[in-house]
């Protein structure tokens, strides 16, 4: 297995990157071939200050960088030799089987869309998030951001792609599916959710449990929280925000501190066909170990293989 | 300035709401006088056991209570003599100048449309709820359940409300409003957020300082922020469950604290003809007194008689 990895995105490109690319050699199995793309003198002056020297290693030259303020649509075709580019050109060649990257997410989203494709039948691919709940587990939400504006059907679909996730990579049995919704009975919310609440409530598809509340997104009611991406972002960054306040309070707590990022590392696109990973901006080097981590699990789960099953 | 309690409503009643009434008294200044609505002998009952004797209190009897399971838009037809809608009626006939009740929130807002009125030029009245921020300070979000839906035009009404409310209510002499957004540059967000933007940002009636994002709620980087109802009733309950997460866990905290509803006791609704204040339905009789507080505050601001100018 070939995992790839974007050596010149996020904050602390390249340092943290190839740092926490040699975290993950020592974690994943012999079997996995990690490939290096970014700058090449970078690359290589840092393995060899680390003195790590690995046939598990490759590099490949990209000597151009997306940066954040490039536009998300227009970077890849202009910057052709940025890492981003060249990691979506591995990928659709099939010379690496997965393309992990904390550089920016609106060109990652792009180069998902446009270069490797959504799955056949998935109307809109989206992004996950991992909600720690309170009794130990981990919950899911989805979307996070990709899909601002939502159909019924597209929710529908979410739930399928949550409920594969949950299954196949997060190794829940029977992933109960909630609705985030402002109300607990059938009848409630907008007109999105009051919609794609019928279409759910028929579904074969996957286990949905009804309507879920904002005070339950942590209670682990749910494994699987379906929302539009707008919601689910002001969730996500609602979260994050409560979480940094809590450290800059000195409050010093268990389960608060499993909203630390660096305990998750990234999340997969959901629904394209292949396996793309993209990770928080300010990654560091644990971060980006545990980026690499879960592309590994994403990719032995064959979870992209199983949702073009789902959907064909 | 005669201020009427609703009795009936809510977990605790009437034992809280009593309890509540005596505690308002003793805190707001001799010229207000409480009118107590319920069932006259459980009123009475609790005032002479607790040896209150005061002509600032006075007790109208309703017999009849509108549960939790009433459905909002039938209650007050179908239960005349129930406390909500005798203090409908009081409300309207100018009998008191503010209703206020831990009852059922949809036959509140189901009132204050039909008995009251939206103020001619409000589109769509909505609830508000405030923000605790780690600086010490307070900011509020709307609406936060009232419209599930809305249009560009109601949030840019509600944020015309949310400043008067600041300014009128909370002292704040140029309230910062900021639209709840998915990320901070104009043109980000869904076609709502959008629109809103663009109609916000020329505005000459309130002070928009652009998109904050969900990381931004607590930090009073905005003091009025807007968003749909759906949007901030998630916002709100995602706030309470962590709020309830950090007392299960035992952490004690003043920042944290501040999230405990009984620092707040109510919400008036912005954009009716008349004073109405809502409370959470498991207020207890501190929550009750702060309710009451609130109510006293609203009606001394003339913040009605504000909004009604503003809008005309």
């Amino acid at each position: 297995m070939k995992l790839g990895l974007d050596i010149s995105g996020g904050d602390f490109a390249p340092r943290a990157n190839v740092l926490g690319a040699i975290l993950a050699l020592e974690q994943l199995p012999d079997d996995v071939e990690l490939v290096l793309i970014g700058r090449e003198n970078d690359i290589t002056s840092i393995l060899e200050e680390k003195g790590v020297k690995s046939d598990r290693i490759s590099v490949v030259d990209a000597p151009d960088v997306i940066t954040m303020e490039d536009h998300p649509t227009r970077a890849i075709p202009q910057k052709p030799n940025s890492s981003i580019s060249v990691g979506f050109e591995l990928l659709s060649q099939n010379k690496i089987d997965s393309f992990a990257s904390t550089g920016n997410t609106g060109a990652m989203l792009v180069g998902s869309m446009y270069k490797v494709n959504a799955i056949p039948g998935v109307i809109r691919p989206c992004i996950t998030s991992v909600l720690p709940t309170v009794n130990g587990g981990d919950s899911i939400i989805l979307d996070v951001g990709a899909n601002a504006d939502c159909k019924p059907d597209v929710l529908y679909q979410f739930a399928s792609l949550g409920s594969l996730y949950a299954k196949n990579v997060m190794n829940i049995s029977d992933p109960r599916i909630g609705l985030l919704n402002i109300g607990e009975e059938e009848g409630k919310g907008n007109l999105l959710t009051q919609s794609a609440y019928k279409l759910m409530k028929e579904s074969k598809d996957f286990n949905f449990i009804g309507n879920i509340e904002g005070r339950d997104l942590f209670t682990g009611k749910a494994d699987v929280v379906v929302c539009d991406g707008f919601t689910g972002n002001v969730v996500l960054k609602q979260a994050e925000g409560m979480y940094t306040i809590t450290r800059q309070l000195g409050i010093k707590d268990d389960y608060l501190e499993r909203f630390n990022y660096e305990n998750y590392g990234g999340t997969p696109i959901l629904g394209v066909n292949s396996d793309v990973i993209i990770g928080h901006g300010i990654s560091n080097d644990v971060a980006v170990k545990g980026m690499l981590c879960l592309a590994y699990d994403v990719a032995k789960s064959e979870l992209t293989q199983k949702i073009k099953e789902a959907f064909k």
